[in-house]
Formats: C-alpha cells, structure tokens, sequence
C-alpha cells in the first residue's frame, strides 16, 4: 500500500505552513513543525499521568490497572488527531487538553474490555501482557470501568473547559454518543453478532464506522465545538474527513492484522480469524480491501481542500495513519 | 430493626406539608402527597425507557440486554432520593429526571458488572437471572459500558439541562466523581482487595462510603447543583445527611444478605460470606451493626433540622430506606 499513497508535495509551502505556529505550538518548542507528532504524543501522556491518580493513592491495585493501561506506549491516534484538528482550527492545545486525554481514556478502557477472557482472550497488547493478564480479570473489569468513567470526569472537571460550559456539555455529549449503543460499544456487539455468520459488505461497514470509526470522528468533533457556532461548514467538512479516515484505518487495521507476524505489530495475531469474525480482507480479499482504504483516504483529502494550507497537519496525520506498516 | 426507628410524629404537620405541593407536583397527580413512593418509581421508570434506545433498533441484543438490566423493578432509591431532594428544595421534578436516570443507569450498569461470574458471580437479581445468565458474558460486559456511558449522554443531551450548562456540568461531574475509581468502582477494588484478610471498622466504612455511600450522596447532590449557589449551607447539609444514609443503607444491606432467605430477597444469598467478604455485622455482630445504622440514621435525621417542615419528603424517605425488612 505504502506506494500507492500519494506523497505529499510542496514540501517548501509545506514547511512555511508548518512553521506558522499554532496558537499553543511556541510552548511546546515549535515540535509541532516536526516530521513525527512526538511532541503530541509526549504532551498528551504527560497530561494524563498528571491527570490520573497515582499508584500511590488506595485502591492501589486499582490505580495500578487504569495507569498500565492508559499510559502504555500506544500511537495516541485519536488525541493526534484532536491536536492536529485543532492546529487547523487554531485552537490552543491548552483548550484540547481534556478532549484529548478523554478520548484517549475511552479508547484505552475499550481495549481493556475487549482484551477479556469472555471478550477476544488476548494476552498481548502493544508487546506488554494485557491488563487481565497482569492484574487479574475482576481488576481488569474494573479498571476499564473507572478508565470510561475517568473520561466524563476529566472533561467535566477540567478549569479550560469549565470557562465555557457550553462546549464543556457538547464535548461531553459528542464522547459519550460516539461511545455508547449506538457507537463505540454498539459496534463490539455487532461484532459479537456477526461471528459465524458473513456480513455484507455494507453491514461490515457499518459496524466499523460504530466500532472505530465513531471515536475518531469523536477526536476531531470535540475540537470542533470551539468552532462549531463560528464555523458549522468546517465542522460539517471534518467531520467527513474523520468518518472517511476512521474507516479506512479499522481497513487498514484488519490488513495489518491479516497479514503481519507476531514480531511486528506485538498483538497476538490472527486472533480475529481464529475467532472466525469478519474483517475486511476476509471479505473481498487483500487487493479491493487495500482499494477501499486508498479511496476513503482520497475523499478524506478532497474534503478539506477548503481549508487550502491550513489542512496539512491534518493531511499529514491522515496520511502517517494510513500509511502504517503492513 | 424497626421497632427502634423513631416513627415520624405530627402527622397533621406532615400532611399539611406534603399538601404544599413541589413545583411539579401537580403533574404527578399530587402523587408526592401518597405514602409510597410508586410515583415517583413508576416515573422514572417511564422516563428511561423512552429515552434508552429500542430493543428494535440494532444492535438488538445490546440494547434488549441494557433494557433488561435498567427497566427491571427495582426501588430505584437513588431516584427516589434526587426526587425528594428536589421536593425539600422545591426544584421542579422535570429538571431532575436526567440526574434521576443518570444515577439509576450507573447503579443498574455496576449491577451487570458485579453480577459477571469474575466478579460475584450471580445468578439471580431482583428475583430474575442476571443478564450475563440471559445474553452471556461478552453482551453482559457491553450491556454494562453502554449503560455508564448511557448516563453521562443523557446529562449530556437532557433538554432542561442543556440550558443550563454550568449546572449540567456540575452534575456530570459529580456523578462521574462518585461513580469512579476514588468513588464506587474504587469501592468494589478495596472489596477486591479485602477479601480473605479482615479490614477494621474503619477500613470497612472507607469501603462502604466509596461502594454505596458515594452514589447515594451523588443523587442528592446533583439535586443541589440547582440551588448551590443559592444556597451552599443546605447543600453541605443535605450532603452529609446523604452520605449517612447511604452508609446506613449499605450496613443494613449487610444485615439483609446476612439473615435473610433466598425467598424474601430475590438474590441468592450468603454468596458475600461464601466469597469470604468482610460484613460489617460479620466484622462486629449483628447487634452492633444495628446499633451503628441507627446511629448514623440519627445523625442524618439531625442534619436535616435546618429545613423544619420541608425536609419531611426526605425524612420519610430515610425511613423507607433504614426500615427494610430484614
């Protein structure tokens, strides 16, 4: 796939876009201009170590659980793609904060709870034993539990966005719509629904934009609402953007999956078709699955061309997720 | 036990009191009026299930399994408690119905995730199997995470609340406080963790605070969000009669689980002292312990002296709540 992506081009209007900061990029030493989103990635792990109780702090055990499983050394996509959204929008990172760290609390508790012995059994998660493993699974249950609740707290109690109640409620709002029934946790049921019996294509679809592609669009929505009543047509562009780049990154999840070893992605693989769920290359095969990810990702870009240079950071964290190795 | 609850006197006072209706009362048929408390039940039971999504609306499973485990017949006393604290407040029952079902989603989802046979591992609930024994363990799981994150969307999307934002966000944080890991699921950790070694009476009273007493302070205290600028003193009271009750309330679910039968509860019984957890009238006796809910019933009483009159509708309820049957 790697060669079919569309390298970026201009590097020299690339560059100066970059280097206009964003409205917080100055305090995080202009790492926003870098390559990587290392930056991102250290500032929103150090917010949440910052933010969770401590191990030191009773139920120890408990506290243990939530900060192995929030703070391991994932990609952080989805508060990447808050701070990338909000770089675009020039929102002060200081703003994304809560949004980002909440995103990423739900993302982590649903990897806990999807990692159990009645769940997908998996003992391995990013190359560490998974938390059930580690602490047990009424602990894990638990953990996962206080990991989703952490989330509404983090981002009811958080003083920016207490300033401005407002986008404080629709944040909350759009989190917890992208990760109920009807998203997020709807999608593991769908899952669990269609073992043994072969989804259409369309019904695949579907419960990957509820499965993954809900919280992405989360990531990148609850930006948004700094904006939303200035700029209801940028929401309405990001938001396609970020339901077109979800999918084709649960696509191109179910390619690494299918295809990678055990060494390369730290995940006890082929898991998914041990357990004889669907995914996306069992489907259609290899070939039109790889098609499917490239054409999400194209409409994806043509959705922001309104947005002109402004777009790049988000183009370019469109294009490091999609570009993932196989 | 119910020989030493002091009966409520002046009952012409008291009838002359509920007589004055709350704001809403009116549209319950002056229900707020009867001895019992089925209006209010009957309501909020009527609430959530227009508000949680169909068992017709997929997934089918997930949302008949949420269905099943929040629109059970419970006493559903933590509503109760928000209604009456609305009543003594004079706060129309309209603006409470979300925190009334908020509070109620939270302790149906921590029902499912103890249930699971990691956790408690029971059978029956309420007189009916538990939902893992009817949907399974993964259904059950996710029936559980949807239900919590149900609660917070429903503060999160509530009309009434909406226009209030800065109260809306008080009452999310609250609930999200009381519901986590320094709240009730922290609780369950230090129930975890106390198993097979005997905590003191204070330890056991931490745990309890934490396990029940937190939520049943939140679903007061959400109440107050309407009044706490207003008027700070009778929120720190009324949270302190709260946090009494509940305690109260746990000792005696204790003194229930201890002495009663299968037939009288609706749950299988004795599985605390088969799991080997510390109760409080195993830690002290069943004389003591009862001695101990009277004591913290009186001072709870003696908090609520400030609001004369007014504070009937949670008198009362203190007292349907303390004088269970054993």
């Amino acid at each position: 796939m790697e060669g079919t992506v569309p390298e970026l081009t201009h590097r020299a209007v690339r560059d100066a876009a970059l280097l206009r900061p964003a409205a917080g990029a100055r305090q995080l030493g202009g790492g926003a201009a870098a390559d990587d989103w290392s930056v991102y990635q250290y500032r929103i792990r150090e917010f949440l170590s910052a933010w969770l109780p401590p191990k030191t702090e009773a139920p120890y055990e408990l506290h243990s659980a939530i900060r192995y499983a929030a703070l391991g050394k994932g990609k952080h996509l989805r508060p990447l793609l808050c701070y990338a959204a909000g770089e675009v929008l020039e929102i002060d990172p200081r703003f994304l904060d809560a949004m980002a760290g909440a995103v990423e609390l739900i993302h982590a508790f649903s990897l806990v709870h999807d990692d159990l012995p009645a769940m997908d059994d998996d003992e391995l998660r990013r190359g560490r034993p998974t938390v059930h493993v580690v602490y047990g699974e009424p602990l894990a249950i638990l953990a996962g539990d206080a990991l989703q609740i952490a989330a509404f707290q983090l981002l009811a109690s958080d003083r920016q966005l207490s300033r401005t109640p407002q986008v404080q409620s629709l944040a909350i709002g759009i989190l917890a719509a992208a990760a109920g029934s009807r998203g997020m946790t709807g999608g593991q049921a769908l899952d669990i629904a269609a073992e043994g019996h072969q989804p259409t294509i369309v019904e695949l679809e579907d419960l990957y934009f509820r499965k993954t592609g809900q919280l992405i669009r989360a990531s990148i929505g609850m930006a948004c609402t700094w904006r939303e009543q200035a700029d209801p047509f940028a929401t309405e562009q990001l938001n396609g953007f970020a339901s077109r780049i979800g999918l084709a990154f649960q696509i191109r999840d179910d390619l690494l999956e299918y295809i990678s070893t055990k060494a390369t992605t730290g995940k006890s693989t082929h898991s998914d078709r041990d357990n004889h769920k669907a995914t996306y290359p069992g489907l259609v095969g290899v070939g039109r699955a790889r098609h499917r990810a490239q054409e999400l990702y194209d409409e994806a870009m043509s959705l922001l061309d309104f947005l002109g240079h402004a777009a790049l950071p988000l183009r370019r964290l469109a294009n490091f997720i999609v570009r993932r190795k196989e």
